[in-house]
């Protein structure tokens, strides 16, 4: 079973997450949640990011505002692929955190989705594992599928929604 | 052998994207190079996107500035990953890039790297990548031994430059 | 009679786009109202793209927020004008939408109003529309001085407004 | 023969503008080129919006940089549309003739470009002219063949240029 | 007496300019206070500003939002000295009516104050009326006596308040 | 005579100021012209703002870049009206210095003109002083008609340029 | 005991400095808190920041918003260190007071810390003062010590509320 | 003799940092200047960090463009007072760096300085230790009073310089 690690800076932002978590389940990808500050705590970062592999991680997924140094720290420190989630915070629109965190100079790259993009980084974190494991391809399909779906069903309602104005 | 695309949106890029194809090479990643336009070859686009899987790519490398729907379009017919590289164009100093092609709505992830960041698009491939070949990880790993040597030897030199002023 | 579509890449953005049906009604313009998404179903937009010029529709509108790309995949498959309509979503305060749907390389134009300015693109359609159609002029002509004596007797108001202060 | 007229608001635009005034000339559309500007000759504008319509012009573009009020401007005394042409003047990075141009309040459109996309102006004036001109949506259908034609040869030409880096 | 006026492009704007059409009204300054829409009423505009100095007006305060062309379409359009009121609208958080306000070409210059800031365009317009009338300038010195000795009060507060946290 | 002094924080800007002096000259207003740094000679900034009014000067006009205090600190320091010119720096394209001097908190105004834009500071201060001096109303309607002049035969150019093409 | 000020430019800033002030407190240093404004009270300013040195003051906290002037003209007036806190206010999202804040031009500097940050610039305050008063790095490596027992709490939750999604 | 250390992210900003390094020479500090990068040399940003204080290091100054994690990541592993500066890189115009160094979140302060601001985080770092040593603290004042004859004498210049326009 693939496995990923999801680490925020705070856990004010486990709310804003948990459709990422729920879609890493949905999909059946193991999930380590983790708090971890690279500021606050950046010896748990550290030591997170350099057992990552061979605890059996395959992708980390990171999330932080403002200043986001999060999936950048972590990613310096590993060979695995890190996906960053910039979060907006109380000022400048996330675009401090988007800045922060795709910015990368060139050598460490971190895979960064939209600002409160937790759920694009559930579903790109499936889409890596995808090389590897079909099934997950295969399930991705599906869901893509039910997705398509679903606007199609919307694009109904629209019409007769529209003649009733 | 692993292979990948790397899409451009017009052939002015390719300067700037000669890095990024470099280290494929240095990687030995087996790489198609193609021009393709999200907006003048949208028939191309979709062909390209929708048979890059069954000829064997497994990442799919975007690149496109301005209003750069070039990642997006390819990631909407794929279950591929697809890596964004917004590329700075003449006005707004790659922000449009950016944001057009980082700012996903949920369901469709590009997996966005800095602006004119070929070659970290070329190593987050290769990450990805590393999840199924392990030889690219051990690859990846001696890469990322010999960019540390090399800031180790510019730190060196700094102190000498310094004394010099 | 004349015939339009708008499109939209969302129904959530339905509500800020009512203003824009109820002008296209108000001026006798048949709308086909559509949620199409550029990312998730990208099948039925080139469909509907390609095939909306022989089902009569003479412009098309869309609108999208984020990284929206809805009127630039559509203007790609369609020699019909696309109006664009940035909607503002929950971050960057619409400038993402904004570069992503005006800042369009030179070859496929799309034809941008203002953030959530789905009015004004309706008003856009019925000018585009009235080079072919007078009547549609005339009425536009009649539209606007209606429009001219609100903001006249806005302006009594307000030298009133003043003296109670 | 359909008529338009390209205002611009300075004859230092006049370069930047080529492309357009040579793609209308290519469609064999009319084109009236004037130099009139908002602030400098507020007459003048009013002059020319007002009796555009008479004179048998169908669609105007105006070109302007800075607080960029002329299309506006010219917009608010003709119900003919207007395309606005936001141009790059020398700080801002068009960012303020982009909002100024676009921004526009409900009532009065102008249909917005990219920044300095005087080609892109010159293609959706025709655009909107194929509503009209079964003729012009035909060249433009031809345009647009050509257009995807030479992307797909520079897509040929990549292949190459990669196998020799 | 001196006269000034005060034009908003909506009357939705008066709540916003109270506190500017009291401060005129404290330093005894005849205010006119109209809405006139750039675009929606470009007749009324004209006249308005043509007829302004004729009317013994000799400061325009002119206050609008969005692609705010307001003041500069006065301005061009009068040799009376014209104050500019970046209005806060529901995007871009004011910067589109800042741009559009101040980035005026050279030859019509437009006083622009603070976003929101119709206050200070009070202020400012006594400042230049000052020039002519001494008693103003009295006044002004009064007032700021008063403002600097409120905030020395306030300043007295604070270090009670900090001593109870 | 009336007088006025232009006041720029760094020698370095007097070339960029040139056009306000010589426009100054044009209209024979008398021109104190001074460099004087808000951080760098706070005594000499208090010195100056606080005998301004005294000296005989009318209106100031200061010319700052970055974080471009210079404005908003004369200003807090004297009644007369003050004219504030935000000058390009190295980065931010300006946005630093516009933002700086324009923003002011209410109680203190700073008349806020474009980017680099010393020529409109000193048509501004004209209109300011043609308050009081008719001859200088007189004179800014001449130079505003020569103005106009000037573009309507740049405007017969244009045809036969475009013709050219 | 080491001495600082917290200067704040109005009252109204008061509750968001709430945290500076307590965290002041928490680590002993006695914390003169002041309100005075660089535009409404500039003798005040000058007064304070000329005599804060010899009444002990070690470092200046100054906090503004919009055209934030105050932390610059206290810094060129003292040699003391001065670190700006750029506050938010209603529009711009804190963009204005941070460029107002940072973006001194050399020979003044100030110690800017994030938009809204009271409590960084408290800690960085105490930091500054650890280089003279050993007892304070000591306190600050304690308080960094419970600080990192804080986030590695949390990190133990994280995985409980992950589980029960 | 007080010492600090200067560390850049890549040997590529020595330039741009020159002119800091002949302050802190100029007031002989002694200065350990170094080249380590957050992300390439992660190992050596924690070893230094870790090891400054001990070294007798006693203000760190960090260098970085882009998403600039460099001064914060030292500022996590260490109590001494960390001052960022941010460099302007290819895009972004500096706002990515300024972005990514300032917004730090609560608990770990960076004392940031202007974007390019080198010559300011040279001051800073003397104003901080001149806490300690008051020998520094006087010859800051020596160099202010210098800086402030500078602009005296530049002043001197401009009324002649503007004599012969």
């Amino acid at each position: 079973m693939p496995k990923v690690a999801l680490v925020m800076g705070s856990l004010s932002d486990f709310k804003s997450l948990e459709g990422c978590i729920k879609l890493l389940k949905k999909f059946k990808v193991e999930t380590e949640v983790r708090v971890i500050s690279a500021h606050r705590t950046p010896e748990q970062a550290a030591e997170f990011a350099k057992s990552a592999e061979e605890r059996g991680i395959e992708v980390i997924l990171a999330a932080a505002g403002k200043a986001a140094h999060l999936a950048g720290v972590l990613a310096s420190m590993t060979a695995l692929p890190v996906i960053g989630i910039p979060m907006n915070s109380s000022t400048m629109d996330g675009l401090d955190s988007l800045l922060s965190t795709v910015q990368m100079p060139t050598g460490i790259p971190v895979a960064t989705v939209a600002i409160n993009g937790g759920g694009n980084a559930a579903l790109l974190a499936v889409q890596m594992l995808s090389i590897k494991y079909p099934e997950l391809r295969a399930a991705m399909k599906e869901y893509r599928a039910q997705q398509t779906q679903e606007v199609v069903e919307r694009d109904k309602e629209a019409m007769e929604m529209a003649e009733k104005l």
